[in-house]
């Protein structure tokens, strides 16, 4: 069930990088526009390769990132069991406190 | 009339990239085919980044290969003096002879 949370999540985040690149191509047919598009698939790139752990011991941060960042939501971990479920809302809560607190 | 062809060179093969980069688009659906398309874009970056080189000192090495490669013709070169153009005649020639030879 993580797994597959997870999965989803990469997913719909590499559409969203597909659909920003269709984009880019669309709105300027400049010639340099196929370097700024690399220098973004660079970005996007190290910051997925990053962001997309699925080692045991930093899943519960993994997937409180992918909530936050709105790839998923609380429900598509239901099936995760309540113990890692409240870890995960705890770490959320701790996030938007220290949101308003900064 | 040197920088016209150099700069003419340039902007067909980046609009050739740009061209691949949307027809991996098409052909693909699948998620990971942004960073098939990222690979690609490394490679020609890294290629045409080493090919287009404006220094006098190799700026006749560089016109050869681009007229090899198809991007410019030796009329798109017309105004470059009778000296240097004799020159790059020659490298393509010897290109082409050693080319029957290997």
């Amino acid at each position: 069930m993580a797994r597959r949370a997870y999965d989803l999540a990469y997913e719909r985040e590499c559409r969203a990088i597909r659909a920003k690149v269709e984009q880019m191509l669309e709105a300027d047919d400049d010639i340099r526009q196929i370097w700024r598009i690399h220098d973004y698939l660079s970005k996007e790139r190290r910051e997925t390769d990053q962001k997309y752990d699925y080692r045991y011991s930093v899943l519960i941060f993994v997937f409180a990132r992918l909530i936050n960042e709105g790839w998923i939501t609380e429900a598509d971990l239901s099936g995760l069991g309540p113990d890692k479920t409240q870890e995960i809302k705890a770490l959320l809560r701790f996030g938007r406190e220290d949101e308003v607190n900064s």
